[in-house]
This record gives structure tokens, C-alpha cells and sequence, in this order.
């Protein structure tokens, strides 16, 4: 990376969740935290840590109008490109890199609903991926692990998994070649669209506290965290 | 269930962790957390909503004097046995059940780390496991997992998954047959004991905030839920 954080990064935020699970109908992003929407708290962190990226915001296109309200409201002014995703959090990583620049280096893909991602682990993962082309971050499991099949589950030895977490960052033209395949529902993540197309992932520690907002109870936590 | 909460059951608070991943000399269990250890959150927990249970703590057999003159430092009375634990938790479980009274006729077994469990969550675990002999809470997983495979890694599906926690409450008769067996290793919880045996597994929502205290991390979390 040049002297000048971010020069080659280009960072994209993917915001497509809905309320659902929140039991409430604002979309997971746009709940308030510490009084601002959870998505302007993710990007503020970008912002800072790479000073020089280029941030790219996918959206879904119904609420693209009211993230430019709300960006007037809070008086949210920094700077990030704003693209409408599509109907898969694929689709809509597949948007996002239609519109990083091309002499972009490094991108990096990560969770609108992750606003606790520390300075630390960005730049982590940012050095590594210089080495590996491919940097996920993840934690070990704490809790035992069960497998489901159908009706009945068993036990699986938790120490084999890892919980993973975002920002994933790869190499430009390896993230920009895998995502030119056609979709396979066993692509939850970008780590998994990359390796389809052979390229070993390297994994960091990620962090406990870089929380994913699914439910209340994690907005509860983040909200205690901020 | 009697009309006096906790009459046929007996609670075993497994308290064997040892202190290394917090950094810390002091064994998990001991750390403070509102200016009292852990420990006797979690046991205050379940004297609170099973007032007549017999409360059973595991206490490796050289923290036991400690714990003794931490209560009565912190001048903790809620009635409970202890007895020494083994070398593995399995290994404490079944000191813990060569105490249970005879007359029992339900076992809860807990992690002594998990002070957050909630009334509501222990109290549906009492009701089912009427029905069903054998009750654990799982939540599901939230982040993309991983599995590990020496050098490598592959993703799973993670909706097949689900993260264990406790309490375990089972039937005393089939907990205490399940224990006589011979100790395998995939025995990571209660659970997986007692299918050994050929008893299926009920599985009823747990709660994301039943956290188990493994990294200082997860103490910070605690310590700002509590």
C-alpha cells in the first residue's frame, strides 16, 4: 500500500438486508446507533482507517432515496459512491464492482451491519492481502457446534470450524474474475465465490466485537459498545 | 414441575475453566464482574428462579479454598454443595451427579461462565424437558462458517448449524446412564453424552446474550450487559 492510506483500495459496503429478523420494518442499516443509522457508523470507519479508498455503498434501489434523505438529515458528508444492488447479496457485490475504477488494486468487501470493525484489523488485513491476494478474518467457535439433518442433528468437533467475518479482501483481478462466474447457491460470502475459481483463501484473526447485526439483542450489544 | 420451582431438580454448575485465554491468572470463573465474581452471578440465577432446587457446583479441587473465603469475602449465602472436579468436564459432570440426591428426577447442567441466562430461558427448559427427557438451547449462526482441514478450509452451510449453549437439563435416570459409559472424545457437552446412549436431543431457542465468558472480550461484553 502507497504512503497514503487506501490509494489502491477500493471498499465495498454491502447494505441489502431488510428488517426482518429485526422484527421492525427499517431496513438493518438504517437502525439508529449512538443516534446516527448503523450504515454511516461503517462507513465512517473506512473512511478513516483509508483515507485515499474509494468507498462504494450498494444499496437496494427502493431505498436509495431515503439513505439520501437520511444522509441530508445527519448531515453525513463523506465521500462514498452509492450503487443500487440486486435481488443476492452476489448480485449485489456484482453491482458494486462494476464501478470500481481500474486501477484499483486491492478491494475490500464488507457487512453494512458491521460498524464495530477495528483500525487495527483493517490494516491487518490490508498488509496480508498484499502477500496472499485473499484475507478473510475469523473467530473460533466458543460454544459446541451441532450439525442439523432434518428432523435430528449431532454433535461436530467445533474446534474444525471458524465463524467468519467481513472485511474479506482480495486481489482486484482475482475478486473481479471470480465474480464473472455464474452463481452457485454455496456462495454465502466473497471467500467462497473466490475459491470456485481455485484461489486459496488465507485467514486472519478476526475479532469478537466486530459484530454482525442480525437481531435485536445484537443491535442491543453494539449499541453498549459504541 | 411442583408448585415450589426447582423441588425434583437438581443444577450442576460446571465451574472447571482455567484462566489462560483471558490473559489472566485468576481462573474465569473468579473474575469479577459487578464487583463479584462471575461465579456467583450465575449461581444467584438459579436460586432465584428454582428456589428449591439443589444447587451443585464443580470447583477444581484446588480453587475450592479459594472460593471459600470469597464467599465469605463477599459474604455470598445462597445454599449450595460443592464438590471437587476431574481433569476434563466430563470427568466433573460426574462427580457432580455422585451427589444428586435420589429422589431427583431432572438435572440442569451449566456452564459456571454463562451468568446472563435468563428466567425466561431456564424455565422453558424445565417445561420441556418434561416432554421430551433431554432439552439444550441453540441459536443460530449468525457469521459464514468454515471448516478446517489441515493447510486448508472450505465453507459449509451455515444454516445447517447451530451453536450450542446451556443449561442442559435432561431426565435424572437417563443423564446418570448416559455418564456410565466409558469417556469418548466427541463428549463436548451434555448432549452429545447423552446420545451416545440413544436418547434424541430436543433442541429449543436459546438467547445470542447467554454468552459464555471464553476471551476478555466476551468479559467486556458481559460486564456492560449486566
Amino acid at each position: 500500500m502507497s504512503m497514503k492510506p487506501g490509494t489502491d483500495v477500493s471498499v465495498i459496503i454491502v447494505a441489502g438486508g431488510s428488517g426482518t429478523r429485526m422484527g421492525s420494518d427499517i431496513p438493518k442499516q438504517f437502525l439508529l446507533l449512538g443516534g446516527r443509522p448503523v450504515l454511516m457508523h461503517t462507513i465512517e470507519r473506512f473512511a478513516f482507517v483509508l483515507r485515499e479508498a474509494d468507498i462504494i455503498v450498494v444499496l437496494p434501489e427502493k431505498e436509495i432515496a431515503c439513505w439520501r434523505s437520511l444522509c441530508e438529515e445527519y448531515c453525513f458528508q463523506v465521500s462514498c459512491r452509492i450503487v443500487a444492488g440486486g435481488s443476492t447479496r452476489f448480485e449485489s457485490v456484482k453491482k458494486g464492482l462494476e464501478i470500481v475504477e481500474p486501477g484499483c488494486k486491492w478491494i475490500a468487501v464488507h457487512d453494512g451491519v458491521r460498524p464495530l470493525v477495528s483500525e487495527n484489523l483493517i490494516l491487518r488485513c490490508i498488509k496480508e492481502v498484499t502477500e496472499y491476494g485473499a484475507v478473510i478474518p475469523v473467530v473460533e467457535v466458543t460454544d459446541s457446534l451441532r450439525e442439523i439433518d432434518g428432523e435430528s442433528s449431532r454433535i461436530v468437533p467445533r474446534e474444525r470450524y471458524r465463524q467468519v467475518q467481513t472485511p474479506q479482501i482480495f486481489d482486484a483481478e482475482i475478486l473481479k474474475k471470480a465474480y464473472g462466474c455464474p452463481y452457485k447457491e454455496s456462495f454465502t460470502d466473497d471467500a467462497s465465490v473466490v475459491e470456485s475459481i481455485g484461489v486459496p483463501i488465507h485467514l486472519t484473526l478476526g475479532e469478537r466485537l466486530n459484530i454482525k447485526i442480525t437481531t435485536p439483542e445484537d443491535l442491543k450489544l453494539v449499541k453498549l459498545l459504541i
